[in-house]
Parts: C-alpha cells; structure tokens; sequence
C-alpha cells in the first residue's frame, strides 16, 4: 500500500438494533465514534441520514472536513443482498428491501459504500485487526444475543455459492434439541445465546432451584439476565454452573465440528456474552472441544477471546472499505 | 490445455486394504485398469514394484508400450504427508512410513508421482470428471467402510491450515453418541458406517427383534452384512428400518452443518454403502436435512450420488496426475 493511500479517511458505520455507531477511521486506526439510538419508527432514510450528518459532524469535530471520505464501510444485519447493496429483512432495524448502499452513497455524494452482514464485518475486523491477525485460516463465532460467525479462508471470508454460508450458529448440535427461532431444530444458537441462557435461569426460579440467582434477581424472573446466571455459576451455584456447563458444552461441539472440517489455525469468539464470561466458557469449550476434535488438528490450534469487543464489527467495516477501494 | 497435453497418458494407483487397482488414462477417459490383492506381509516395496509391473504390462497391452507417461496419480488411505509423499500410517494396507512418491518415481525412472488422501481424490474425481462436474463449491461424502469426505472450493480441495481439513466423518452429530474408534465421542462414522450397521443388525438376532434378517442370516449372527440389513428394511422389517432410519437421520444432520457452514451447491454421496444404498438412504437423508437447513441454501442444492462408483478415487488421481503437470 502507498503512504497516501494508507492515509486515506474512512467512514465507518455499525447498524444494530439498540444502537447505531458511525465512526471515522486512518492508517488502520479507528479515530473517534459516534453512537445514537437506533430510532426505528422514523424509518431507513431518516436513520440513513441522520449517520451521514453524524460522520460530517465528527469530521468537523477532528478537523477533517476537508479530507474527503475515501470510502463507507459498513456492518448491517442480515440477511442482505450484499450484491446489490440491500438491507433484505433486518427485523431489530425496523429495515426491509432497503437499497442501503445507493442512498447512502448519494447521501454522501457519490463516495463508495461497502456493506457486510454484521457477523462477517466482526470476523473480518478481528482478523485483519485483531485477535487473528496474520492468520490466513481461521473461524470467528459470535456468542451475543444470536450466534454467528465467519468462516475466513486465506485471509478471506468465505461465502459459498449463494452467498450464505458460514451460518455457524444454525448447526444442528443436538439432533432432538430445541427448537430455534430461526424454525430449525437443535441450532446452537437455541442452546447457548444470550437469551436461552436467561431464560433458562428465569426458569429456574419458577422451579425454586437456585436460592443464589432468586436472591440476585430479587425474586422477579423477568430481572434474571444472561449475566446474573453467569454471576451465580461463577458464585458456585449449581443449577447455574449446569446452564453454563450446557452453552459450553453445545458451543465446544459446534466448534469441534468447524475445526475436523476446516482445520482452522484459530477459532476467535466474540460478541458480548463470550468478551464478559470468556473465564467461564473458554475453559469449558475447550475440555468439550477435546472429545471431539483429532489431536493432529488441536495441535497448535488457537483458541482466541476477540480483542476490539463491540468494535470488532468496525474494524471489519473498516477493512471491507479498505478493501473495496484497494487500500489492502 | 494443448492438444499435445490432453493426449499424455497417466498411471493412477488406488491402493485400498482389500485390492490394488491400477490404470491408464489418456483424454480424461480411464483407458483400463488392473485389479490384484493387496498382500500386507509382502511389504511396501514389494507392493509398490508389482504395481509398477502391473502398469507396465498394461501399456503393453494397449500397445502404448513406447508412449511415456506424463505423471502417476495415486489414491492412498490416510493418513499420509503429502508434502513430502510419506504414506505415515495404513493400517488397512501395512505401510507405515513409507516414503511412497520417491520410491514409486523412482522405481518407474523419474516419472512424477502426485498422491493424496483416498476420500480427497473420490472427491476430487467426481468434481472433475464425475456428478460434480462444472460445480465450484461442493462436499463430497463417502458412506463406506468409514465415513469420509472432501470439501472442494473454488474447484479445488479446502485442506485447511496443517492440511488434514475435510474430516466430515468425524463431526460430531450426537454428543452423547457412541465412542468411534478414531477416539472421538458421537462421530458421524461412530453411528453410520457400513460395519456399525451390520453390528447392529447382528445384535437384533441376539435379541430375537428381528424374524426376517434372522432368517436372511440362517440365524448366524456373523453373517449379518450391511447390504442385508438394507434388503431387510427394504422389505419392511421394521427393526431394520430403524437402523436404516438412525443411519441416514445422522448423515443428514451432518450434511446440514456442512450445507449451513459452507453454503455448496452441491453434495456428492459416493461409497459402497451409498452406492447400493441410495434409494433408501438420499431420501431419508434429505428428509433430516429440512429440520436443519436454511430454505435459502436448501434452494436448487443438488444431492448427487456419485457416477463413477468404485472408480471415483482413480478418476481423482487422473486430476492430480493432471494438475501436478499442469495439464489442467
């Protein structure tokens, strides 16, 4: 890369369902952010507009208005038509059919907008930027309020042939598990997201089988987050630790199955659930992960803890921009 | 290609636990083969001259004695080094350490050996020359002795970062299956292979659950094989369909993962079982896969069975003979 180029300015934009970052970033630096609410009553083109006015407004703020945006970036829930640049059903956005890149870029005036599913921008940002830096095959997962990934082959997501794949949250893990909001049966994201573990722990206290998580939450089920169930396992809780013991269990066996089929050099987990209870659950995922897995492909094998957290999804945004305009 | 290329001729070895089989090929067609048994005391040298012997007589045959051949393909049960074209450990077929590319290239005056795993050249052959022919993304599957398989990207085999990637048969799709003798817990090969199904139809006999494959079998227990457990559940027996049923529930649930994961657009099934199997077997398997994959990939995925049955593998060393002298 030439020094200008690696100069250049980028505009970020991470679009999620409680809130929508928008960010400035040079030289593989994220310079500052911005976050707002994701309204979304008022719609895609007055969220649209409303993150062009913020990225102008940060532009200001460090002095580079002048410095015109070499490119967007941009992490958008899915499912999308990446191709055509439209925002298929994001469901938490309030967005559906929305022709997000075109507007945006007339928004802009004309700067190139590259857009990915939020799950392959956290990917791609950790490994270009992050925990997987330098790693050409690695697989990133996502433990949050869904489950997800990116299946990154030299040093590039891997897509498939209609450009679906790497839906690691909806493997079947438990041939007569649960049944998973996306309508398949025994995925792992219905065993181990954010919010079966909740729940699971709310349903503990209708059962009156954890004195410890009844007593954090006051009584009230509908105070038992995925935290406090994380809290009252780390605490010694039993019926907790089984919970814990359950995502782990189910998230090291889905990893298993990636690592015998992709012989990865790295897996990465992120996403909110995995960066605060990582001291619990990598532990456990790993000793599952040893059932299942050949000791030829465990060898060596990196078991990684994203490091940009909720910004992972930027750094991807940033590299997708990057990339889109041939600053490699 | 040349016109000059495209008529070299190639040696292919497909060295298996029961029988050695050779071949010449020329024009993408195998032009004929010679099969012998495998004697495991006589050694690997010992083997690895008679195929040389076997191939020469073969040209004579053709009357293509004075034609030198372009390059040796070779199938070879794993797992081997392919860097350095070590065979590390055939059990089946007794060769341990056996520095096979150099020894078999040197036996044949220089000529280039290029050899890879058997379940990466059985897919490799129908995604060259078989039912995945024209397909960039496609999984091939074998249900056989063991369960295997090749993940084959952008037309060529995904072999992950210490190349020992595509281990389909040893996913787990049953945490808390049976152990598979690779050591793992809940294997795919743990659940569906050939022998796994004949021990489980001989068992029904030990239970008397069974009065059709009893009779089938004379009532020896010992002469229960795969195919008679299938011809007992093709004919109704309802204990046997339940193996069929368990066989074919567990492939489908690991050929979702990989469809979920990988998004091909296409999944080859090739092996003995399947083989004779299909008309049984792809329904039941297509059935299961409905639970566990995303409509949007199920979406004009094509479940082949493979073409070239038992030739599969030689047609896999045909392409990397091919490839390896760039005659692509």
């Amino acid at each position: 890369m030439s020094g200008s180029e690696s100069q250049a300015l980028y505009g970020l934009v991470d679009l999620g369902g409680t809130k929508v970052v928008v960010g400035l970033a040079r030289g593989g630096e994220i310079l500052a952010t911005r976050r707002f609410a994701t309204d979304v009553p008022e719609g895609p083109d007055a969220g649209m507009r409303r993150m062009a006015r913020e990225t102008r407004d940060l532009q200001a703020e460090l002095g580079l208005a002048d410095l015109p945006l070499a490119a967007i970036g941009a992490s958008i829930p899915g499912p999308n038509d990446l191709e055509r640049g439209i925002v298929l059903s994001s469901h938490n956005v309030g967005w559906f059919d929305y022709p997000f890149v075109d507007r945006y870029s007339s928004e802009l005036g004309g700067i190139p907008v590259f857009m990915d599913d939020d799950a392959n921008c956290a990917g791609v940002g950790e490994a270009r930027f992050g925990a997987g830096a330098g790693i050409p095959h690695q697989v990133y997962i996502t433990v949050s309020t869904g489950i997800g990934g990116a299946v990154i082959i030299d040093g590039r997501i891997y897509r498939g042939w209609q450009g679906v794949g790497g839906e690691v949250g909806h493997v079947c893990v438990l041939p007569d598990g649960p049944i998973c909001p996306c309508g398949n049966v025994g995925c792992a994201e219905a065993i181990a997201s954010g919010p079966v573990i909740a729940r699971r722990g709310a349903a503990l206290l209708a059962q009156h089988q954890s004195a410890m998580l009844d007593g954090m939450a006051g009584g009230d089920p509908a105070a038992v987050t995925t935290a406090l169930v994380f809290d009252a396992a780390r605490a010694g809780d039993p019926a907790c630790t089984r919970i814990v013991d359950d995502a782990a269990r189910f998230l090291g066996i889905l990893a298993a199955g990636l690592v015998q089929v992709l012989n990865p050099q790295a897996i990465v987990w992120g996403g909110g659930v995995m960066m605060a209870q990582s001291d619990l659950l990598l532990p456990r995922i790993e000793a599952e992960m040893g059932m299942h897995v050949y000791a030829v492909h465990r060898q060596g094998l990196l078991l990684k803890k994203a490091v940009h957290g909720d910004r992972s999804g930027l750094f991807g945004a940033l590299a997708l921009a990057m990339e889109g305009v041939g600053d490699a």
